[in-house]
Parts: structure tokens; sequence; C-alpha cells
């Protein structure tokens, strides 16, 4: 049986990481050619969000040819295998062409279907969120530490993140609504690092819609490995994304779903 | 007559912006103290942007003792003094909690009443921006360089900012949907770094209101010594805070005004 631990990973993670931020940083705050993948929607998406897909797939390639690839710019070449990585080159690019560095590298790796190991690398900052869905870390300005949620015992005491309301149809955005009212604290705009700041004790809940496989999957071994919970607005698996909800305290994990069922 | 300009200013503003850096850092992603300033909103101060306000406090009254000093924390202890500091230790106080290093250290020098020098330094990712009305440079990852406004023909494709639209009245909120129907991308909350990515080309437009002088006056000299510009809503100074636009492009700063005013 194969044992997947941040320890046996983290080598080849970094290594990754670092192939994708070597072609992604150059890219980054200079004038770049910005490409609409879909006339109709503003999807921004980069020459450096190519190319560090492609020195990713050339990595595993040749490390792992035999496990499956998932990317967000290069589609599913995953055939049926049962590893396969999930690779989101650059998770926040309107952060990314607006200059702000909360946009991330995702990359995470499924094994007969279920999230084993993930990471989020921010070459910018020089920031690493990696989790095994047992433990999780982080490395980058500040020192290296464990990551770990933190306690909140109810939604008047949250912070909750939000990338845009904007993603909700009318039904989910008066949902959203009732959430947002409940909490403290809510922001908005920050992709994968909102996550991450779960993951770190930072925020207590996440809220969004419309998310894609590489959006989520590299982000759930994180979470778990800190203590928190990711899954669907009705509590099933958020690994093929949708209308996902993260949070570090299973009591406010609860509330927010059953603010969210009240449709 | 005294000539203010980056070269003569950048190593006392180095030396305030280091000591601030030194006494708030060890506060970014602690388990710290938040204290609400007003019972009615949530405005969270911690420890961090008190100590670092004494901080740049005790250099400038040993360095300038003539000079007025406006502090977020400290208030106006500047007593009619021609030249007057103008400091927030920590714009950006909700991203600061939230673990987003999106918050900055801002210090603005007035000569007159008029804005002369100004800096966002951002200690976490080593960031520092800074302006004297004729130019502004970046230092930071990536290395040195001059900032300069990118050009913007028109709205529809501007990339606008705005740190929440929850700030705004009714008649207001109305006036910023319809800039933000125009544009073709907005994205919310990031307070000082927006400004500062005006500077630097990678946005076009920020629109807020409810600023105070600290939030703002500190930037002008960075904007404006970008190309860019900074008023009210109605055209007037911005040096005081209230309902502020900024832009890297004229044709969309008067484009947005014109917009705005149509209330």
């Amino acid at each position: 049986m194969t044992t997947d631990s941040i320890t046996s990973w983290l080598p080849f993670l970094d290594r990754l990481a670092d192939a994708a931020g070597e072609v992604i940083l150059p890219h980054f705050r200079s004038a770049m050619t910005v490409e609409n993948k879909e006339a109709a929607a503003f999807d921004p998406v980069t020459v450096a969000d190519r190319a560090a897909e492609e020195a990713i797939r050339t990595l595993i390639g040749e490390a792992y040819p035999e496990h499956g690839i998932l990317g967000e710019e290069y589609g599913d070449t995953s055939d049926g295998a049962d590893s396969v990585w999930v690779i989101d080159p650059i998770d926040g690019t309107r952060a990314f062409i607006s200059g702000l560095p909360v946009w991330g590298t995702l990359i995470g790796l499924m094994r007969g279907g279920r999230p084993a190991i993930g990471m989020m690398a921010q070459p910018f900052t020089g920031e690493r969120f990696v989790g095994d869905g047992q433990s999780a870390f982080y490395a980058g300005p500040g020192g290296p530490r464990a990551l770990k949620t933190r306690a909140c015992g109810a939604l008047d005491q949250a912070t909750l993140f939000c990338t845009t309301p904007a993603l909700f149809a009318a039904d989910d955005r008066a949902a959203f609504d009732r959430v947002e009212r409940a909490v403290r604290l809510s922001r908005y705009g920050v992709d994968c690092y909102a996550y991450c700041m779960v993951a770190a004790g930072q925020v207590d809940l996440v809220i969004e819609d419309q998310l894609k496989i590489f959006d989520i999957m590299p982000l759930i071994p994180v979470i778990e490995g800190a203590g928190g919970a990711v899954t669907s607005w009705t509590g099933g698996s958020a690994v093929e994304g949708g209308k996902v909800v993260a949070s570090g305290d299973p009591r406010v994990h609860e509330a927010a779903l059953k603010m969210l069922a009240n449709s």
C-alpha cells in the first residue's frame, strides 16, 4: 500500500513549484499578452500560465510516466490512471494581471479518485502551503511551521472570504447573503489564498461557486491536514469543484451549510 | 526654498519603514489582540499598529522636532506646523488580521498643506513604493524600477478596484455600480495596494469612499509621480480623503468622474 505523506512528496512538489515559479515570475507585473479563453467571459490566460503547465507536465512525465495529468490549460491526459496530478499554474489570474501577489500555483495528486497531496506555491512572496490530509505545513517568510486552523464557535465570530459574490446565481446569492450578514467580517477577492489562510488559522470560512477541480482539489489536503473541512454546499465531496464551503471549525461549517440550505 | 525629492527623502523614509516593519511583522499571522476602536463598527486595531506609530513618531521627533505629525492611531500633534507627517502604520487592517500580504505602512509628508513625499511599504513581501509627485519608484522583489501608470483609453478597457462597495451610501452605490458595469474588470478588497498597482501600471482605476487623510495622502505623490491622478469624485483635492478617484490615464479619470456625477 502506498503511503502518501508530505515528507515523501515534498522534494518533488518543490521541484514542480520551482519550475513553475521560474517561468511565471518574469511575466508578473510586466507588459504581457492577455488572451481570452472564452469570448463571452473575461477569463485571462497568460503566456506564463501555459509555459508553467508545460514545465510541470514535463517534469511529471519524466519522473512518473504512468501518472495521469489534469491541467487547467492543457486538459485531461489522465486516461484512467489511478494516480492523477491536478494542476492550476496560476490560480487567481485576475489578481495576477492586476499585479497583486495573491495568486498561486496549485499542484495536487489524486490516488484512486481521492485527494492525497496538495500544494499552493506563491513564488513572488516565496510562500508554500502543503498538506497530505493528516498534516499541513507552511514554508516562507517568517519561517516554516505547522498549519493549524483556529477554533471559531459561531458564525458571528467568523471571518468569511469569497472571490466574488457575482459568481452566484440569484437563489444562491440570497443564500450567500444570509451567511454574509451573519458573520463578523467578510472580504472578497483572493482565490486560492483564502483557503490557505483558513489552513493557517487566519480566516474561518470560504464560500464559493463555479469552481473547477483545478481550483479546489490541491487545496483539500492542505485544509484537511490543518484540521479543517472542505465540502460542497450540501455537505458532499468538493473534489470536483462547483459550490464549495471550506472552514476551520466544524461548528462554523455546520452553521454555514444549514444557512446555505435554506434556499 | 525646500526641494522635496525622492532622492533627498528616501534614506529617512526607509528608516521609518524599517522601524515600522520591525515591530509589525512579529504580529502578522500570529495570535494577537484585536481591539475594537468603535463598538458600532468592526474596526480592528492591533498592538502592532500602535507600536509602529510610536516607533515612527519617535524617529521623526528626534530628527525633525519642529515637524508636525498626524497619525492614524495617536491623532494630530501637528499644531499648525508647515511640515506635517501623515502616518497610517497598517493601512488595510482587515487584510492584516486575515493574513493577507496586501496591507501596507503609509508614510507621507505634507508641506504647506500640500502632499510632497509619500511611501507605501509592505514589510512581508519587502516591497516599497515611493513618490514625490514628479517621479515614483519601486523597490522589492523583481528589482528596483521607475513606476509609470499605463495608458487606458476608455472605461471598457479599464480594471477597477474598490476596497468594498459596502462603504457607499445608496446614491453613491448606484453611481459606483454604473462605473463598475462600464469597466472591463472590477475587483474588491486591497486598500492601499490598489493605489500602488495604479502607479505600477497594473490597474487603471480606484474608486472609494470614507477615506481618511491617512489612507490617501501618502499615496498621492506616488500616483502623481507615476503619471496618474487622484481627485475627489467632483474633481477637487483628495488630500483630506472622503470620496476618492485615482487613475492612471486622464481619459479614464474624466470618464469616471462624469459617470459618478450623474447621481
